[in-house]
């Protein structure tokens, strides 16, 4: 390949930075611009080189960029964003909402056939990732169970939702997955799990001055569809511990499959991910797949297309020989 | 899917017998014969009902039998039986010679290529899932490094290679990863390691009456390519103990890649096996690429594949829009 891959990103929001930073790991692709419905010359890019231009200027670049890579949110952004760009260029984003996953399909794939490009939905890990090992595991071992655990790791709704809770000031919420549940598992076992047997909630809060704490603590371990159904523990904390210690955004998790072969022989699959930031490594999978809707869409392919469809050496700039010769 | 996909067994061995038990496991499938060079009316199999053909008869199943599914090793009986196989049949196999998989791949193309016939090569664990999830994480990490580890399991060729040394009655070698060295990995360190650092290499020898124990010990730790660049034990044990507690064949592994995103934010992926049969959850694998290859095959492509090249929804008997609304 000698013409490099060129990319435009959709939001820059954490998604959209780790996407540009990205980038800049993958000498095959080219950042053009980067679109927001902000005032674009108020923004500087992490690498503090990237373009910026108002997401109204977006059909100008029709021609100029191979992939699209959209970093808006599943709730309200990418409902409308996937379909409206999927009519004009290749997409990728992580459309996480898993119960609207075949609606959401539906509509980008008639956008993108329309328009003749190539999306790739609900990439990143979860789904993503996630999703191909559940695929590959049942398939190989269609008389088993799996389970799914998240975290250690932030989650952006449940540390919203305590922050929301009168007289917190700040907070950030802690899913942990049970240790002993997941050893279990991996040592053959494949127990019944109700919700409040895989994962432990962890708070760490800190209250605005003279809150009555016993009332904080209350509403957050007795909130509804959060945290009712789980074990919440609640820590009080000063705003300098805060800082120190919660700034960052890991996160990581596991799929495991406990089947059966033969004549009742045990076989345990497992793919687990121990993840430092997660929208870096969601970034880094949308990338990826970035470079698969590119190949794709260049063979003539259109329409919408999950991780579930794509032969994983569409990820890879090596060619079918390399891969077979290195890494087979 | 109203047609079952008719399946042939070339070998039966522990692999082939693997299979098929597998193919009981997956109601789309269904097996014909299995083809042998050994005198047919002389196997039994093991669900007691399976048909044994004579491999000569081979040619006489074309247009009855959908993917043959070859169970030989890679040695030998591969090089010769996939290629010719091949130009009458789709197929699968597991051959594993790392260093040779590029010519056989050639090879394999061109036999299938002329019979208008899908092969899958080297589907298995290792080469295949491992290889599988080596891609993927190279994708999604490109600065990075990634680790594999086999075991704790048994290694047919190294339990082979004790067996040959004089004075030994049996023996069986189990491949020990370094569990301290995937510990460091696993917090994030990316080690330069030796062959040493990384595998011990445990023997239990049943030693023939009178035998020079010290000598035999000598000549395993010291066996070049096999023993010479490991730690290995060399444990002396009863029959009855060999019987007892060796009979298994489990195995399994490890590919971990520790790479860093954005300013060396650390990111860890990991897949794993666990096995308590090695050949029967190679067969799984095998079995569930059949269902590509006759999928692949039924739209129209042909010559050689593997994993690197397939969809992971072809390994699965559900529609797209069931794996999205399940799975996904």
């Amino acid at each position: 390949m000698s013409k490099t891959i060129q990319i435009g990103i959709v939001g820059y929001g954490n998604l959209g930075r780790g996407v540009e930073l990205a980038i800049k790991q993958n000498p095959d692709m080219e950042l053009v611009a980067i679109f927001t419905r902000r005032q674009p010359d108020q923004l500087t890019s992490a690498n503090g080189s990237a373009k910026f231009e108002h997401i109204s200027t977006v059909e100008q670049y029709k021609g100029k960029i191979d992939v699209m890579i959209l970093c808006g949110g599943s709730a309200t952004d990418l409902p409308e964003q996937t379909p409206a760009i999927a009519s004009m260029f290749n997409t990728v984003d992580s459309y996480d909402t898993h119960a609207k996953i075949p609606e959401f399909f539906d509509k980008v794939n008639e956008a993108a056939v329309k328009g003749n490009n190539l999306s790739v939905i609900s990439t990143g890990w979860d789904p993503g990732l996630f999703s191909l090992n559940r695929l590959l595991s049942e398939s190989i071992l269609p008389e088993g169970k799996d389970f799914t655990f998240w975290g250690k790791g932030v989650s952006q709704g449940h540390s919203d939702a305590i922050r929301r809770v009168p007289g917190v000031k700040a907070g950030v919420q802690y899913t942990v997955p049970v240790e002993e549940v997941i050893e279990s598992i991996r040592s053959g076992e494949t127990p019944e799990l109700t919700t409040r047997d895989k994962h432990l909630r962890e708070c760490f809060i800190v209250p605005e001055e003279g809150a009555d704490l016993e009332a904080i603590k209350e509403a957050i371990v007795t909130m509804p569809n959060y945290f009712a159904d789980y074990n919440t523990n609640v820590h009080f904390i000063t705003e300098e511990e805060l800082k120190a210690e919660h700034q960052g955004m890991p996160h990581g998790g596991f799929v495991i499959r406990s089947g059966v072969t033969g004549n009742g022989t045990k076989q345990i699959m497992e793919f687990s991910l121990k993840l430092e930031s997660n929208p870096e490594f969601t970034a880094s999978v949308l990338v990826a797949y970035a470079r698969a809707a590119y190949r794709l869409s260049s063979e003539g392919q259109n329409g919408a297309k999950t991780v579930l469809d794509i032969p994983l050496s569409y990820l890879s700039p090596k060619s079918g020989a390399d891969l077979r010769r290195e890494l087979l």
